[in-house]
């Protein structure tokens, strides 16, 4: 069984997504957050995102993590404790033998709905459409980690499927908002 | 045999340092850098990262990890990649058991040599007063990652030692830039 974990790393509530990617059509096994607003030690926080991490990792075994990775940001101070966020879901993730791929919030848009300036409801209503979940009720951080996960599952889908790339730098060209980490 | 590890977790160089804080005058265990530049890839930089990080606590067993953390910047891309770099070296001693502690540049400089503008060089120098190096020759990230052991040193054992503090809140009103991460 191939799992994908899929996380949106915010500082305030982290969601997360288990995703079955063993066939085409996908299946969801679990989905939620994780709230940190009630943490108010940046520290800590870091300390419960670790922990929370492995805890999934442990539960679940998956063997790809897709993480939702805003590369830009106005203020410095927001981008560094958003950086040491991902980079501790990264490390725990690479501590477990797990392959990390990130994708831009445009990248994850445009591959579930088509348009990479889709809104975070425009997403979840197009994951109730693919029969990933069966009401529209979950947070919205939520179901941004499962649209990681199935964008993964897509891109990959897509290139196992043998569509024709002329080789792997044209691959790349088509693929630049597909970064493999490890 | 109570050791500290000191980093300075930049994304080019990687500072380190062991020092055995043992006794009140403390001792230099090892000293070095581990270079990033020759490795292209931001991911991978952050895997090698870990790996060393959790190979020095391996091989050294220290019970602290004291990290030099610039909070300020002004490039927030840059900021991102430095607190991932932050985020994968606290989570690989959060996951060895250490405690984590952070001090600002100032604090460090200000710590060794009693001015907070302090230049490398000058931190250097003194940590070769101290004799703790024998030459002014190691690389100067790796002198800034003894100089943030030391300092985490120096603060405690003024705090053991007790210097008077008027209970914990004039201690934390004393110790502002001295934040216990865990």
């Amino acid at each position: 069984m191939k799992i994908i974990l899929g996380i949106d790393p915010g500082t305030t509530i982290l969601g997360f997504a288990l995703y079955n990617a063993t066939s085409a059509q996908g299946a969801l096994v679990n989905i939620g957050t994780f709230r940190l607003n009630k943490i108010k030690d940046h520290a800590d926080k870091l300390k419960a995102i670790f922990e929370k991490t492995l805890q999934l990792i442990e539960q679940y075994q998956p063997h790809i993590l897709a993480i939702e990775a805003p590369f830009y940001g106005k203020n410095p101070q927001s981008m560094l404790k958003l950086g040491r966020a991902q980079g501790v879901v990264i490390a725990a993730a690479m501590y477990k033998g797990l392959e990390v791929f990130e994708y831009s919030p445009r990248k994850i848009k445009q591959s579930i709905t088509g348009n990479g300036n889709a809104s975070k409801e425009q997403v979840a209503a197009m994951l109730q459409n693919m029969k990933l979940i069966e009401e529209n009720t979950h947070p919205l951080d939520a179901t941004d980690a499962l649209a990681v996960a199935v964008c993964h599952h897509l891109q990959n889908r897509i290139t196992t499927a043998g569509q024709k790339f002329s080789g792997w730098e044209a691959f790349l060209t088509k693929n630049q908002d597909r970064i493999l980490l490890f």
